[in-house]
């Protein structure tokens, strides 16, 4: 099936809008072009979180590939099925109708989508610190992705922020590659393996910077410093570095979603078993707006789940459309 | 981690054993070596029904590639993480517990195992169409695989039974390479697609039995002949054929579950979101047995969806292991 978008004006009518380009949204525009029916992604990117893993062993089918190698095969399946792309920010869901019939309107920064069917798969987004500086110097030394920027500072000092395991594991990784890693915590335990926890306390390239946070970012065209304060005793430590990393865990960028479906107390969107959402605070099926992959709540983060997700909101959101004629 | 059996005895013990070598039970049991899970695979082959798809075009990753091939690939990625492998079939399940602590004996025909927890993703089996003859001519000109079979009456005679998309499938592959394609079915309409059935009505070679069931497959070393009844006027017909293709659905094989776990109508086990199960006519939680894949309540059977839920399965039977210690 071709995807030909409709010339001219700014609304674009689609049977079916995927929001999200991680392993659900993909996987579900391999499933709603092979219905026969107009599929638009709109995402930021291609692979979401997946993109974060060096080395993929758990994916069935592929004894080891990287994330950003496998992102690029589901991209190009779902493109081939005749899925259209546009790499924008969703910053607005509404439901309309006309002549009785249900439909939704996507607005992103750039422009206005329709769709008689919405599948809601943008999964998580990492964690702010919400400090001073940390939106001035993303991509100037700072970076929420150690797996992807790290390279950057080879024989470098680098701040890595947080205490669970992606944190120690960047930290650990950094310890490769940088000359200095500055472990900056908020508590004086981990909420991380035991193993890593250790094998990081063993670095001496390593220094821990317990019972602290970063109060802000620094710098002039790049980062210089991040003040530190510690929690405890008030005090405040400039550490220079070149390289600040946050690693204080993902969560759903729920704003766009909040009062439009039903949430858990995570901010994660509430499914079904067959993927559909509900009405907000409410037991009432939400009809034609379904949910799949990280940004659900059901468990278990990983790539295989999120495909699984993603093909039976597919499936039944083509079903939806069928039924609803 | 290697999975080595006990030596000798006839009770072997492990962490998780996965009855099902299909999409649910290799991907379950990619998970389950990955936690350092020692897992055991009881199955009767590797892939199950997804054996049956000669071209596979949706599951993510690969552009296109055969059922077989694929199995073979989440076989192989299965073994080298460590799950062992029986080739066995089930034929009871059983709870005990030693010392307050719960676990499950696996009964096969061979042997009795042992394990903390269970993942039940055996699939769905293909049904019966418990007329004579049928047990006794299978493998000798009986099958219930088109996709496997038809190959090998080139030239010759078949009969098809069924009347869904499965059996007129079968009867438009049977009619390219058998010479002649009856197609018996109980009724007069179809449940399959309209563009399927128009276009075997189209082929000469395939001519078209209805409102008649086969009574008795008869035959010497293979299949001669099989003896069909027409349900209106009783009268009966005898077809001479060389291959006949049973092509009417398939079922939970739920004699070995039922009473253990709770089915839904159709015998499908009740789950979870999370993959958990149900007691027998209940609703409160199985611990310790988990079911994934098309054996499931789950929608939609497809390949990467029986592969999300052993996933999740697996991941949940990780948890329960960790917190029952």
């Amino acid at each position: 099936m071709s995807a030909t978008p409709y010339p001219g004006g700014c609304h674009r009518r689609y049977d079916v809008i995927i929001v999200g380009g991680g392993p659900a949204g993909l996987t579900a525009a391999i499933y709603t072009t092979r219905r026969e029916l107009k599929t638009l992604v709109i995402t930021m990117d291609i692979g979401g979180q997946a993109l974060l893993a060096k080395n993929v062993t758990n994916y069935p089918g592929f004894l080891s590939i990287s994330g950003v190698e496998l992102m690029q095969k589901f991209y190009e399946q779902a493109s081939k099925s005749g899925a259209e792309f546009k790499f924008e920010e969703v910053v607005k869901f509404e439901e309309r109708s006309e002549n009785g019939k249900r439909y939704f309107v996507v607005k992103t920064k750039c422009a206005e989508y329709e769709a008689k069917a919405l599948i809601l798969a943008f999964g998580k987004t990492p964690r702010s610190l919400n400090c001073r500086g940390e939106k001035e110097f993303l991509g100037k030394g700072v970076s929420y992705c150690a797996t992807c920027d790290m390279p950057l500072f080879a024989g470098k000092t680098v701040v890595v922020v947080g205490g669970g395991n992606s944190a120690l594991e960047a930290a650990l990784y950094g310890s490769e590659i940088a000359k200095k890693v500055y472990l900056v915590h908020r508590r004086r335990e981990f909420r991380a393996f035991e193993k890593t926890v250790d094998e990081a306390k063993s670095r001496e390239n390593i220094e821990f910077v317990l019972d602290s946070v970063a109060e802000e970012i620094k710098g002039e065209q790049f980062v210089k410093s991040v003040v530190i304060k510690n929690v405890n005793t008030g005090e405040t430590r400039e550490i220079e570095c070149d390289g600040v990393f946050i690693e204080i865990g993902s969560e759903v960028k729920k704003d766009v979603v909040e009062g439009f479906v039903k949430l858990d107390p995570a901010g994660q969107i509430v499914v079904t078993n067959s993927c559909e959402t509900f009405y907000p605070n409410s037991d009432e099926i939400r009809k034609g707006v379904f949910a799949a992959g990280d940004v659900t709540s059901t468990p278990f983060k990983q790539i295989v789940v999120a495909c699984g997700e993603g093909a039976k909101a597919a499936l039944r959101a083509a079903n939806y459309l069928q039924a609803e004629g």
